[in-house]
């Protein structure tokens, strides 16, 4: 671990054990450690070193799950605001049954606000027979159709709800709920999409 | 009230009457009206209907908001989406010291998902100047920069941080973060923010 | 409406419309009244009051619900704190199946907690195949047994897990998880219980 | 790792990895380290185990925090309870100032819902001067006075809110409200103290 990383874990481990009015002593016994390894992880001195398995060990000792004894994300923003130029954007083309299907632009991200993945999509098929649906994702997804037109199709894959979009439509996407867009009139088409 | 709100409000107050351990009797003293009363809220029979004072105090009887007695936002949903054409959106110029400042055309939203509102913005004014920063509001945000080309200035307004952002770039705001849009290259400029 | 509600009310359908980018006219037009009867309630004049189905047709306008369009729950606390002296307290019997099964005394609340419903139980029916099943509830329940002993059963009412707990034995138990308590050795059993 | 832990944390980078539609060359490239290291990672085995500060440099390669690709807390529970007996309490003795203060007896946890402690707490000192405060913690605190009379401080030290409270009262607590007790009546007193 990080010399940073090593001394934000032991605090939290610290101030969980102070919480659940456990002593140095009694974490240590539980783990069948000595206290010193205890006490060195709490200074996060680096001596004896936590890995993943021990960091769920201690959660688990303590109630709790690794999750509460790591670091929140860090944030990258400057006064609040995060900014991505068009040079910086990676992309990735998305095949779906060996046919080169989406091609995806990363916009701006964060781990301060992990939930937000914005992305320009291209919509490289229009045969909707060949659509297929994604299966659903966590999270709420909104959609703008910037160029082209698109045939969207949602929900019971054997028996979709269908609609033709054309530029400057907008839909809103519950999570979980399975859907695909192929291209309509020839041509491809440009999504934006923010999952959020 | 209409007869289905009605019924939600009384069978939410039966429901929370009961969960914190009160009887018709009990509620209908505190509240200094008779049993009778508090019988017909709960059947939703609308015969002694509660206006907004009247829920606030039974609210407070029972030790929670008033937002714990009305019914959640209805599903407009169609299998969990909800389209919204370019015909269907509506417009409004956005005037700021006088001036027409952006003009606003409003996307798809749903009360299912309230913190959810998307935005064309058309940015009219290209004099950093007369730029006035909005305060900052609830939500995060999230902008692409569609066509043109903007100057962005955020944070304090005595001092702000500022970039200038071409046709492509995409842009993360914290909730509670003051900023503005000027357009550049003496041309209007248009942004997709999708406020959540 | 109070004037203070009709005030809070007023301010959060401006604050709203705001966000959603509708000025006064387009909402007015939306619910087919007045743009005076917009102000009004925008100003809490109180002159046309708004009753809830009034307020569920705005809320509906704006694409939210009545809950965000309400104040939020009135703090009672005294620099954080709420206490109950043991002659505050309400006591209510619960009968089930014509039997009274427990006595309930209601301990300290807030509406800034909602959640929070504590209780002192008292267990008056030792025989177990009486038990009823409460079909669990909404939130997390912690228990401890003050006095006497007691027999826990949960879970499928069909073939329930069940124990015997003595003074001094602490339960959680998961929201919507069904349970049903009877007193052991022949009188009664107290058990103080922590709804959250 | 555990091999359960590191197949866990593979399937999460992989899902994380998939949503930001980034492939295993573009993480690897990000990360410089080799593709077939990456491809360990997500099949968790185990062959080149992440470290925390690895995961760490992962987390943030994909946008997000540790916290959430690493195991959610285990399920401790029966059929959603978890029961214990009072010869299961551990206690410890909590000082403050070089004087014994408090007896805690820590009645039963679960990671499954890490913010529950609940705690029987025996206050050892009647001399308010000695009074020293805890400085208040996050989560909301429910506590029921079991035995004997208690005096109550909370607030800003310098100029507390005070208060005395028999058997049988009951007291609400804000998070990060700093308070205290100490015994009345020359004989200690015992506090049933849930966090939540």
């Amino acid at each position: 671990m990080g010399a940073d990383l090593n001394t934000e874990v032991g605090n939290r481990i610290r101030q969980r054990r102070a919480l659940v009015k456990m002593d140095q002593a009694a974490l240590a016994s539980r783990l069948d450690v000595p206290v010193s390894v205890v006490q060195g992880w709490e200074s996060g001195s680096g001596a004896q070193p936590l890995d993943l398995t021990g960091l769920a060990d201690v959660a688990t000792a303590l109630s709790t799950s690794i999750a509460d004894l790591v670091p929140a994300p860090e944030d990258d923003l400057t006064d609040g605001v995060r900014l991505q130029l068009p040079d910086e954007d990676s992309s990735i083309v998305g095949s779906r049954g060996g046919v080169d299907y989406y091609v995806y632009r990363c916009l701006v991200r964060s781990p301060s606000v992990p939930m937000l993945i914005p992305l320009v999509v291209d919509v490289l098929v229009d045969d909707r027979e060949r659509a297929e649906f994604n299966g659903g994702h966590a999270g709420h997804e909104f959609i703008y159709v910037m160029e082209g037109s698109v045939h969207m199709q949602w929900g019971d894959e054997a028996a979709p709800k269908t609609a033709d979009l054309p530029t400057g439509a907008s839909i809103y996407i519950s999570p979980y709920v399975s859907h695909t867009f192929t291209a309509l009139d020839g041509r491809n088409a440009r999504l934006l999409a923010v999952n959020f």
